[in-house]
């Protein structure tokens, strides 16, 4: 199975970038080749989904190292890069791998360094997707040979580097034979199931349905969903999983009715560093996310919105956490740690 | 309080009907003369709401009185009337009862049939907004003198003939002196929510804020919110309770957090004659509601789609039943037989 498009991709000094805002009505492409232009990307959701958000920046150091010889300049712009989103980790955590590059090569001639910086941009975005298609083979074992899945937000190519996570799992166990049916919550406010995911899965032509967010809870409890598999944005050290707003009320019925509830992130997107999902930024985005769809007006103007981006869902609630390291059960805290000490479960 | 608008009003031979469909950016009414146009405002929701479609429906049936002077024809124009829908009962009540006043004057002179019938149209529409105005006194008894509210769709006057039924209650303790404060869930995929409620709130100056339906159940566990009210378009002889799609997430949600969850409805929205909820006819809406926003596509053309406009939410989750007769609370069973009976609570 192969992806009819490439998402993110460094071409002629440009990272270009498969604008994910107006997707599926029009397939676009966006140059970017300066770190500001990374950055508004990731910001506007030109790009979006943790990993490709870390694989973006990645590109985007590289193109604040060329445009910033003085150190305090690149410092400055690394900052501004990382400021884009509060929520995935991934951004970080990119940046700061790059910064290490970037200390390293600091007494290297500039084209050296440059190129240096480069090839380990180049190499965030192949282990991601070489990790997305561990990740899959791993995640695809907790599929049953035949399934009804229902998964959230985007988690595909177009959310990574390539391949994707939740729905490179989902993939991975199409390939493998197995009978698989999904239904897609459409992801309000900014409809990455309805815009990004359900192209993916059309693209993949897996058998699939695409359904209002609020239409999940009711399948789960009638035996409609075989297992709920998603991804993550930020997983703290306790198995806490900030992801698209939505995931906690989906885990919330899932326990209820005893419907198996993964979690799909690469272990770059653990954060070792915050105890619990309390200590997770929870990025509240713009109203008129809200109130407008592509431009047209859906509520009364003035009116007073709340739109953050993403829940926490608490670790009693998940089922599992599928990574390339293994899958993560109960107790969370103590696989987690197992995982930052370089273990593979 | 008193609305700047009327939504629904008998005028000049013509039931005349506040467009729903393209609230809150235009105002516009439109003019119904016939039983087709009333059966095609139902369907197509110009006119929504379990009480606004019964009474709707009543003026359907004088309509259709004046149309076919032949009974054959009158009892196919009231069968037409009654399939435009198929969830809310206050449907086939209303309609029922127009056409016990249509058999008691049967023998009459056809001009008294018909002023019959009109002024029974009357009946139900007036009878509606005082049961509302009832409604309203007797919930408000179980907001508290501060209270932030989480509401979902529209129960408005929009949803009724006047006043509302979830939102009358909130009005009711607005006028009460207690200090409000109300999230509406902005109601995928018709956005009642957004468009009706977050309207109605502004018109009545109520300190609210709009959110994603996603957003509700962190509020719901963070202790933001003291109780949920919303309305209910059918309610069986247990107390399960169909109403929009979404009202099941959210009692799930409240039941784990321990949140008060209330129905509020006439008691012309109870169906005596099923037993649970799994009897209530689930509508199916077409893909376009998902796929596309007031004409936007925002999903991939061919995208296939499951679309339930309600869902049921059992009586175990739910605090209690706001009536005319007084609140119902558990158990439902024996309260709603005792209302049956004619009983006040």
């Amino acid at each position: 199975m192969v992806e009819s498009f490439v998402a993110l991709e460094f071409r002629n000094e440009k990272l270009v970038l498969l604008d994910q805002r107006i997707l599926p009505t029009e397939v676009v492409y966006v140059d970017c080749s300066t770190y500001e232009d990374v950055e508004f990307a990731i910001r506007d959701m030109i790009v979006r989904g943790a990993p490709a958000i870390g694989a973006s920046a990645a590109y985007g150091v590289y193109f604040a190292a060329k445009q910033c010889p003085e150190h305090n300049d690149f410092q400055k712009a690394c900052t501004f890069l990382a400021h884009s989103r509060p929520t995935a980790v991934n951004l970080s955590w990119a940046i700061e791998r790059m910064k290490t590059v970037h200390t390293l090569n600091s007494k290297q001639p500039r084209d050296v360094l440059l190129q240096a910086l480069l090839a380990e941009a180049h190499a965030i975005r192949e282990e991601d997707i070489q990790t997305n298609r561990t990740i899959g083979r791993i995640g695809s074992i907790v599929v049953p040979h035949k399934a009804t899945i229902l998964t959230h937000c985007n988690t595909g190519a177009l959310a990574t580097a390539g391949w994707g996570t939740a729905l490179g799992v989902i993939k991975q166990a199409v390939e493998d034979g197995k009978d698989i049916f999904v239904y897609a919550d459409e992801t309000r406010p900014r409809f990455q199931g309805a815009r990004l995911t359900a192209w993916e899965l059309m693209d993949a032509r897996i058998p699939s349905k695409l359904i209002p967010d609020s239409a999940a809870a009711t399948l789960i409890r009638d035996g409609k969903i075989d297992l709920v598999i998603l991804g993550g944005d930020r997983v703290a050290a306790n198995g806490d999983v900030a992801n698209k707003l939505g995931t906690f009320a989906l885990s919330v019925i899932c326990k209820a009715y005893g419907v198996p509830f993964y979690s799909v992130v690469p272990v770059s997107t653990i954060d070792f560093s915050i105890n619990d999902g309390s200590a997770i930024p929870i990025e509240e985005r713009e109203a008129e996310e809200v109130t407008h769809v592509q431009g047209v007006q859906v509520a009364p103007s003035g009116m007073q919105v709340y739109n953050p981006a993403f829940d926490v869902t608490p670790h009693q609630n998940i089922t599992g956490i599928i990574t390339e390291k293994g899958i993560m059960y109960p107790p969370f805290k103590e696989n987690i740690e197992r995982i930052r000490n370089g273990e593979t479960l």
